[in-house]
């Protein structure tokens, strides 16, 4: 009996979308206003989703409250109201998109995640554009 | 030409999380508030997610408004402001949670359905609490 | 230059519309399922919001993350998870509809707000159903 | 390292669920209200999913700039305002049911799309009712 | 005591913006593709707001259920998958406006309700267009 | 018959809530992560409540179109992917505190609009912490 459970958080954060390899002009070209040079911001949603059999004596795939445990530690207290470009290790060599936050986090919640448990991610960054990983 | 068509239904109901072969220490320390004597209750959403060829007569895969009488007879003319622990015979054995509650409602839409239908139900709990069966 | 500033919180408990001074069968025709005897529940919406001068040195109505204190003190710590009619002495004598509940928690709010500032309580029961007070 | 990307647009439309070789009884009683002979109308909101490799110039599976004007030019401005039934080719012999419309919209971007990427379509006829395509 | 509560409904129709004592081209100038000659249409949001005392015997300002039945008779049996121009009296003469539109509803339901009320409407023609009235 | 219009915008931006006169402890006490350094960011909901009489001629109290384009060159052209801080002279001198925001687009709106419409301005910087001006 394989149930998937899903747990929704919420962080704001800072970036700019930026290739370090490319001209400021190509920047500019590729990445349009979301390039400025002075950063713009999101309220970035998070669904975290983990799948597997149903525990019988408590009738949990997994405690929510121990999940979002989990996600307050490795993500919230990480971005929220944090500048990924400059304040993040994550992103010194990564661009920001929201594809490779999306797997950042997942990389961040996996390790910390019995491995019986499967795990997806779904990120939005507004509320018309959003991600999945593993896709 | 398979097409996914999905019903949107709300009821709400009492219950609390508790397992009967624990302890009431155990139940408090395991289930925490969830595990409260007298109850506490939510505003359930559920979506129904049936699949299957589409019809060419109708453009239908199934006419959403038997789909949605079905809803109402099997769950929430069975749930909607009861008590899931004390008013319900599915759960005199079985602890509510959001999973088996899940499974419960598919296991009493899938019934009414004709087989040549798949089905999936989400059930949340809360907006931010939500599970998926099958997953 | 008076700005209205609200904060949104989240909560839920189990209830029962029941008036002591009436018999079961004037409960039961006036109230119906809302009267159930083993009560139902409700994930509670409840919107603040403050009305006052803009502080210059800070731009600021009122902290919001003090106002989220105050709310979690005074509202979710008494209510959340909770069986309105058996936990709290606040519906002791008094029936828990929505509009008495938006009352309650708004002298509760009351008390600790300066007098500057103005208060109004939005509290949803449902997303089709809610009040607002004062009116 | 594939990632799903999501992009919500939104449009609105009247149309009629009525098929021209039955008689008017029967698309009354199979159709009901839907068969309204002066139509009826939707806000229909749309979620174009795009499945494929992160770029790893870009972050990106697909630019959503790019994706937003694909959807544009492909649904926005064939439909938006519209009556199905009347103002469009792509109903003149198909049913507008929420099912077959899904599939219009994909044949619509699909051949827009590189073979790289994956396609899969929501739309949301009301809140209530939605549907997926591929299922 | 004054309370205001409030309940939600919901309906979907067809109509056009259109002025009969203009020309075909000023209506084109004036309401652009909102004067599609067939028709579009909408998932009208309605929020019905009724401000009075709490009655001390029943904590209700009105019974929810005796106003949504109100709302049902008068405005979703009557509006409901129907043509605004064509289908209905009160639009003979009048211009379907969203405006327009909250004012015929007001009228609708002031009727049906004791003088002791107040009342005030919503009504969302899309998510990011609606209206109140009175204002 | 005055009636209040709503139109809906959407707009994101990094800022940083500093009283430039402060030392940065005290900023830091005061306004903790809000204050960090490297700015983080929002996605801003914006609702324009615009009040008047509606025009027999249209059925309009504004014509929703023309308000939208007054949005559009007013706010989301100026503040969209911007750095309140240091990409815009309104915040030059002023605390990017949603309050003075608020204020902020309050004035840029209202100079566009006849005298014969009021004008209120609701802005969300979170989904659970938003303001209204005038209040």
């Amino acid at each position: 009996m394989r149930v998937a459970v899903f747990r929704k958080a919420h962080f704001n954060a800072a970036h700019r979308v930026h290739n370090d390899t490319w001209t400021a002009a190509k920047n500019e070209e590729i990445f349009g206003k979301c390039n400025n040079v002075n950063y713009h911001g999101h309220n970035y949603e998070l669904i975290v989703k983990v799948t597997g059999e149903v525990d019988p004596d408590t009738g949990y795939v997994i405690d929510l409250g121990i999940l979002a445990g989990i996600i307050k530690r490795q993500v919230e207290d990480r971005f929220d109201h944090k500048n990924l470009n400059l304040d993040t290790e994550e992103f010194a060599n990564t661009i920001p998109s929201t594809e490779n936050f999306a797997v950042v986090i997942y990389n961040l919640l996996r390790v910390q995640l019995p491995e019986r448990l499967d795990l997806q991610i779904r990120l939005y960054e507004t509320p018309r554009n959003f991600v999945e990983y593993p896709a």
